[in-house]
C-alpha cells in the first residue's frame, strides 16, 4: 500500500471514544504518525488499536502545555482538533472524523485518501481562472483552449478539502427535511476554489500544508461555554480562504471521498447551529469584503490583522465575536509558543 | 425519447459540409427546429438528412437580411453561428459543432444533451458561494452545512456550458505537445462558475437563454480578413460572463458531454490562434477588472457600454480591437433590427 510522505504528515483525530474505526484504515494509516486529541473527560481511557504510532493529548495536557492560552482551545467540541495542528511538527496535516470510513471508487477499489490529498497538495492550484476540465495537472487532463499561458504554472496549494459518500454534510434543517438523503454520486474531480469565492470547508476529511496555512487553521470557540457549535470548520474555512486569496495560494476541493457512516442528531445539531444560521448571513458578507493589508507579512501577522477586523466588523452582532477575536490572538500566541521561528 | 421545450428551443449549427452527423442525433434532435448557418461558398449545397425541420442561411442571406451590418458576422469561421442566435425567435438556443456526436454515460447509456442542458437552464445558479457537493438542485444533492440560507433560492441561469469526451478542447500548442491525449474522464457534475471568475467558454456544446443573455452572445470578428481565429467563443464567454456577473445571473459548466470526434489541424490552429495567445494575456485582466455602470439597463445597453470599454481599454493592443468594438455595435444594431422591443 502506498504511503507517500509518511515522515512529513501527521494525522489528527479528535475523539471521545475508542478508535476502533482505525482498524478499517490500518492499511492506509499505519505508516503515519497520529495525533489524537481527546475531547471531554480526561480520566476516560481512549483505546487505540495496536500497532499505530501515536501521541494523545487530553484536556489536562492542553492546559499544561498552553497555560493561560488553553482557553482558546474548545472543550466538548471537535473544534479541539486544532490543538493537534498546533502541536504537530510536520509539514502536512490530515484530519478525519472518527465516524468516517474507507470509501470505494466506482470500480469497487478502496480509496487511499492520503495518496489523493497529497497529490492535491503537491500539485499547484489555479485560483485565477477556471479550467473547465477541472484539475489541469491530473493525468489525462490539461488546460483547455483559452486558458492564459501565464497562469499555467499555477500557485502552491494550501488546502485539500475532501468529500463524503453516504451521509452528506448537511445542516440540521436540511437533515430534518431530508432524513433519508444519501450522497451516492462519485464526482471524479478535483478543482481549485476560485480566488474571491468562499466555500463551506468541512473538517471531516481535510488536509493542508501546515507551513503555508497552519497558523490560520484555528477552529474557533465552540462547545462548552460558547453560544454556538458546528461552525468550527466553517470559521477556519472562511479565515483560511481569505488569507490564501490574499497570499495568492490555493484551496482545492473534490476527491478523495470518505464513507461517512452516521449522521449526528439533527435536534442536537439545531441547538448548536441555530445562532450560526443567523450569524453567517452577516459573517459571510464580512469575509467576502474583508481586505488585508500588504504590510502584514506571513500567516501569523495576517491572522492577527484578521482578528482585529473580526472584533471591529462583527462585534456588533454579539459579544461572542469579541471573545472569538481574543481567542484568535491567544491561538497565535500558543502557535508561536509551540512553533518558534526557525533559526535563519 | 424525451424532447423538453421542443417549441421553445432552436438548435444552431454552423457548417460547411453535409450534415450527416445529424443521423446519429436524430432521436434527440428531430423534435426541434434547426437553424443552419452555412459558412463559406453560398453556392454549395448543404445536405440535411430527411425529416429534420430546419431553416438554412448562407452568406447571401446574411447580406440580404442584415445589409450594412452584415460585415459584423464572420465569414469562413464558425463564429458565423451567432447569426443563428440573432435570427431565432425562441427563448433558448443550443449550438453544436458538426463533428460532435452522441456520448455515452459510464453505464453505456446515450446522453440526451438537450435534456441536461435544459435542466441546467431551468434550475437556478449559485454564483455567490461555492457548494462543495456541486449542483444543489440536482436529485440526491442539496446545499451543504454552512451554505447561507439567504442564497439558497439561487438566481436565473443564463448559460449552460457542456463538455466533450474523446478529443478535448485544447489550443494548438497543447495539441502539438499531447497529440494522443483523449478525455476519458466522465465527471458527473454541473456547477456554477462563481461570480468574478472568468472561464474559457467553448462553443462546441453550448446552450443559453436567449432572452436573458442572447444579445451579448456575439462571436466577434474571426476568419476571413481578420488577424485571429478560434477566439470567437472565448470572446463571447468573457463578454457574457462579465454581463451575467453584473446582472447577478448565472453561468453553469459540466454535464452534458458530447463525443468530439476529431481534432482540427494543430498547424492551421496555431496560425489562427497565435495572436490570441499573446492578446489574451492582456484581454483577460481587462475583463477581470471591467465594471459596468448601474445606469445601463438591459443586456443590449450593457453590451454597447462594454463595446465602448473595449475600444478604450484594448485599442492600444492592436487596431483590430477598435474594429471589434465597431462589430459589437453593429451586432446590437442587427439584433435590434431582428428583435424589436415587444409591445408592452
Amino acid at each position: 500500500m502506498s504511503a507517500p510522505l509518511a515522515d512529513q504528515l501527521d494525522i489528527v483525530i479528535p475523539t471521545i471514544r475508542n478508535l476502533d474505526f482505525l482498524e478499517e484504515w490500518r492499511p492506509f494509516f499505519q505508516p503515519y504518525h497520529l495525533i489524537i486529541v481527546q475531547d471531554g473527560d480526561p480520566t476516560k481511557k481512549i483505546h487505540v488499536p495496536e500497532g499505530f504510532d501515536y501521541e494523545l493529548y487530553n484536556r489536562n495536557d492542553i492546559e499544561r502545555i498552553l497555560g493561560d492560552k488553553a482557553w482558546a482551545i474548545s472543550f466538548k467540541d471537535s473544534a479541539c482538533r486544532c490543538f493537534g495542528f498546533m502541536v504537530s511538527k510536520k509539514k502536512y496535516i490530515y484530519t478525519i472524523d472518527d465516524d468516517c470510513f474507507v470509501a470505494k471508487d466506482p470500480s469497487g477499489k478502496p480509496i487511499n485518501v492520503l495518496e489523493q490529498h497529497i497529490e492535491n497538495l503537491l500539485t499547484p492550484s489555479t485560483p485565477f481562472f477556471f479550467n473547465t476540465l477541472y484539475d489541469p495537472y491530473r493525468e489525462g487532463a490539461d488546460f483547455v483552449r483559452g486558458y492564459p499561458f501565464s497562469l499555467r504554472e499555477g500557485v502552491p496549494t494550501a488546502t485539500s478539502h475532501g468529500l463524503w459518500l453516504n451521509i452528506p454534510d448537511y445542516d440540521a434543517p436540511t437533515q430534518m427535511v431530508k432524513p433519508k438523503e444519501r450522497n451516492q454520486r462519485f464526482v471524479d474531480a478535483v478543482m481549485t476554489i476560485p480566488k474571491g469565492t468562499l466555500y463551506p470547508m468541512c473538517g471531516m476529511n481535510l488536509a493542508f500544508d501546515r507551513e503555508l496555512i497552519g497558523a490560520a487553521m484555528y477552529f474557533g470557540l465552540m462547545g462548552e461555554g460558547q453560544p454556538i457549535g458546528r461552525y468550527d470548520d466553517m470559521w477556519a474555512g472562511w479565515c483560511t480562504k481569505v488569507i490564501c486569496d490574499h497570499l495568492g495560494i490555493g484551496c482545492k476541493t473534490g476527491l478523495p471521498y470518505v464513507w461517512h457512516s452516521k449522521a449526528s442528531n439533527p435536534f442536537t445539531n439545531l441547538r448548536k447551529e441555530y445562532k450560526g444560521i443567523f450569524w453567517q448571513e452577516e459573517i459571510i458578507p464580512f469575509f467576502q469584503n474583508v481586505t488585508l493589508s500588504k504590510t502584514s507579512t506571513g500567516v501569523e501577522d495576517l491572522y492577527l490583522e484578521l482578528a482585529d477586523k473580526v472584533r471591529k466588523g462583527l462585534g456588533h452582532i454579539d459579544p461572542y465575536f469579541s471573545k472569538l477575536a481574543d481567542g484568535m490572538v491567544a491561538w497565535i500566541e500558543g502557535w508561536r509558543l509551540l512553533n518558534p521561528p526557525k533559526a535563519a
